[in-house]
C-alpha cells in the first residue's frame, strides 16, 4: 500500500490558494516502527513469541517499563476543543490540527513523540476519569485549549491523581515565556522585577498562570483586569480564582477600568484581546515594557507602542520579540521526563524562564529579549534546567 | 538533543543475553511529524496563524477533518492488560510492549498509524465511556487482550456508541484467519465446509468468535467445549454467551468431555492450552483437520497430529501453516478506514477470510494452507475486499 492518505483525493480545490491546506492534507503526524519486521525472525522478537519476555520481566518487575517501553517518552496532547486559539469552542475534531502541530514541535524542538488525545466530552470530572484512565499509555499529559476557568480544575485534580507530569500549557508554557521576556526586558531598561508595577489585561487561563509566576519571581506590584475592570475586594462576581487574584495582587485596591490603570504604570502585559487606547498608553511610566499578546491582532498597535514604550513584544511570527510558548513546553516536558519527575514544581516553571532569558543572555536588545522560536539551543537549555531543578528539590 | 532515548543508559546487562530485550529499549515506536519546520514560515502554516484557517475550515464543515487531520488513519489499540497473550492479567504496564507490537504491525502491513492506549481500570463502565471519550482522536478501536467475558460487553457497547470500525481482535482477528484456514484445509482434503462436523475446545474470545464466523460460513455441525467439557443445555453453569453457542451449536447435544465429541469428528479446533491425549486425535474422522492454536505449546502435539491428520496447523512460526491475526487486522482496519465504513459488519469479517484464503489460490497444500504473515499481498488483499464488502453491503 502505498504512503498516500487514503481518502484524499484530488478535488476541484478550493483550498487551493492557502498553503496552509496544503501543509495540513493527509495530518502532520504517522507513527512509525522504530524497528523494522523484515523476517520471521523480527517478527518472533518484535511480537509474538519473544515480546512476551519482555512483558513478563516489566510484570515482575514494573520500573522496568521506563526502559522497555516507548510510553516515558511519549506525551498526550489533550484537549476537549473549547478554548482552541482565538476561535473559541470548536469542538474536538476541529481542534485536532492544533494538537497535530502541538505534536510536531514536541518532536522537533523536544524530541519527544506526541499524540492528540481530542475529547468529545467537555464534563470535568470525565475528562479527569478519562486521562487517569489512559495514563499509563504516556509519560506526560500536556493539557490543552481547555476553557477557564474548567482548565484549573481539570489541571488541579489530574496533578493530584497522577505521578507523571501534567501541565495546562496555555497556562503556564505562556506564564514561562512571559517570565523569560519579562526578565530580559527588565534588564534592557535597568529595572529590577521587584520595582515594576504590572497591570494584567485578562483574567482567563494564561492572565491567571502569568500573574501567578510574575509574583513568584518577586514582581512588587500587579494590578489584574478582566472585561469588567480591575479585579478588586470590592467585586460581587468574583470566581474562586479570581478571588485567590484579589487576594495577592492590587497592592493599591485600585477599583478603576484596565486603562485607569495603566497611568504611570511600568509593564502592561496583555492577554485578552480588544484594543487599548493610545492615551492609555501615553500615560504608562518612562521607559515602560508593552507585551501584547493577543493574536493576530495585539490589543496595542505595535508601532504606536513603539512611541512611547522602551520595550514591545508580541505573539506574531512577524515582529521582533515574539512570545511564543514553543519556547517553554518542547524542553519543559523533555527535563521533567528525563529526570523522571513525578510533576512540574513551581521551581521548575522558574528555572526554565531563567533558562530561556539566559539563552539571549548578553545580547539583549529592546528587539531581542526572547530567542527565536526555532532556536535549537532553547530547548535543551531549558530541559537540562529544568530536569537540574527536578533533581536538587523536586524528588 | 539525540535520538537515543534518555533513560536507557546501558546498565551492567542482566538482559543482554536475550535479543527480545535489545529490540525492545526504548521502545517499538515514534510519533514522526510528516512536514519539516524549518523557518518561521513553517511554523506559522503547520502551527498559529495557519493552523487557525484549517481548524476554522473544520468547524465549519465537519466532514473535511477526514482530508486535512491524521486521526481517520489512526488506530487505537485499547488493552486494560487483563489477557495479555498467555500470561494472563499482568496490567497495563507490562502490556505495552505487546500493544507496541500491533501499532508495529498496522504501520508495516497496514500503512495505517496505531496508538497503544493501555488503561489504569479494569471496569467495563469505564473502559466504555474513556473509549467514547477519546474516539474523536482515532480512526478505528483495536480492542485487545481484554479478557472474557468482559470483552464481549465491552466491544458490543462501542459498537453501539461508535461510528468508527471497532474489532476485539483476540475474537475477530483470530476468526478470520481460522477461517481462511480451514477454508483451504478443507479443499486439500476434498471437503464442503456444510459436510464438516468441528470440535471447538475453547469458548473463550476466540472460541466464541471462531464458532460464529464458521456458523455464518456454513459449517455443519460445531460442539464447542470450556474446561468443565462440551456446552450442552443440561449444562447450570452458562453465561449468556455461552447459552448462545448451546443455542447455536450441538446439533447432537453431545454432552461429554471435548475428548469423547472428537470421536468422529473431522475438525479440531484447540484455542485452550492443555494437552488432547493420542487416541483422542486417533479418534477422528479419516483425513481430518487439527488447527491448535495455543502458543507457545499446541494443545495437540503436531508430530503426533500429522500421523493421524491430513492437515495440522498452530500457532508458532516455526512450522508451516502459522494461524497468525496479522493476517487479518492490518487489512481489515485499512479496508473499513479506506471505505470510510462506520464498523465492521460480519459480511467484511467473511470477506477479509475469503481474501487471506485467495491469496494461496491454487498453490494450496497440506503445510500451505495460509499464506506467510510476511506476505505483503496480503492486507492488500483484505484490505480491498473489505472495503469491497462495505460499499456493497455495509453503507
Amino acid at each position: 500500500m502505498g504512503s498516500q492518505a487514503p481518502g484524499t483525493e484530488q478535488q476541484a480545490d478550493r483550498f487551493a490558494d492557502d498553503p496552509a491546506f496544503a501543509v495540513h492534507e493527509g495530518g502532520k503526524l504517522s507513527v512509525v516502527p522504530t524497528r523494522s519486521i523484515d523476517s520471521i525472525a523480527d517478527l518472533a522478537l518484535t511480537y509474538t513469541p519473544g515480546v512476551a519476555r519482555v512483558s513478563s520481566a516489566i510484570a515482575g518487575e514494573p520500573a522496568l517499563a521506563r526502559r522497555f517501553t516507548w510510553a516515558p517518552r511519549v506525551v498526550a496532547v489533550v484537549s476537549d476543543g473549547t478554548a482552541v486559539l482565538g476561535l473559541g469552542d470548536i469542538g474536538p475534531a476541529a481542534s485536532l490540527p492544533v494538537m497535530e502541530g502541538k505534536a510536531c514541535l514536541f518532536a522537533e524542538f523536544g524530541g519527544l513523540s506526541a499524540v492528540p488525545v481530542v475529547l468529545s466530552t467537555t464534563d470535568v470530572d470525565t475528562i479527569v476519569e478519562t486521562v487517569v484512565a489512559i495514563a499509563p499509555s504516556f509519560g506526560g499529559i500536556n493539557l490543552e485549549d481547555i476553557s477557564a476557568p474548567r482548565c484549573f480544575e481539570i489541571e488541579a485534580r489530574l496533578r493530584e491523581r497522577l505521578d507523571i507530569p501534567v501541565m495546562h500549557d496555555d497556562q503556564h508554557g505562556t506564564a514561562i515565556v512571559v517570565l523569560a521576556a519579562l526578565r530580559n526586558a527588565a534588564k534592557v531598561v535597568g529595572r529590577e522585577l521587584g520595582d515594576l508595577r504590572v497591570v494584567v489585561a485578562g483574567a482567563g487561563a494564561a492572565g491567571v498562570a502569568c500573574t501567578k509566576i510574575l509574583l513568584e519571581a518577586g514582581i512588587g506590584d500587579i494590578a489584574v483586569a478582566d472585561s469588567r475592570g480591575i479585579l478588586h475586594a470590592g467585586r460581587d462576581d468574583l470566581t474562586p480564582i479570581k478571588q485567590w487574584l484579589v487576594d495577592s495582587t492590587n497592592k493599591a485596591q485600585l477599583a478603576g477600568t484596565m486603562v485607569a490603570a495603566l497611568e504611570g504604570a511600568d509593564v502592561y502585559l496583555g492577554l485578552s484581546g480588544g484594543t487599548v487606547p493610545e492615551s492609555a498608553i501615553a500615560s504608562m511610566a518612562k521607559n515602560c515594557i508593552v507585551f501584547s499578546l493577543a493574536n493576530p491582532i495585539p490589543e496595542v498597535d505595535p508601532e504606536m507602542a513603539a512611541r512611547y514604550a522602551a520595550v514591545v513584544a508580541t505573539g506574531r511570527s512577524d515582529l521582533p520579540n515574539q512570545i511564543n510558548n514553543v519556547l517553554a513546553f518542547p524542553g519543559v516536558f523533555r527535563g521533567a521526563i528525563d529526570a523522571a519527575a513525578t510533576g512540574i514544581t513551581e521551581e521548575m516553571k522558574l528555572a526554565a524562564a531563567t533558562a530561556i532569558a539566559d539563552v539571549v543572555g548578553d545580547e539583549v536588545r529592546p528587539d531581542y529579549i526572547v530567542p527565536s522560536p526555532l532556536d535549537r539551543r532553547v530547548a535543551t537549555a531549558v530541559a537540562e534546567a529544568v530536569a537540574a531543578e527536578w533533581r536538587r528539590t523536586g524528588g
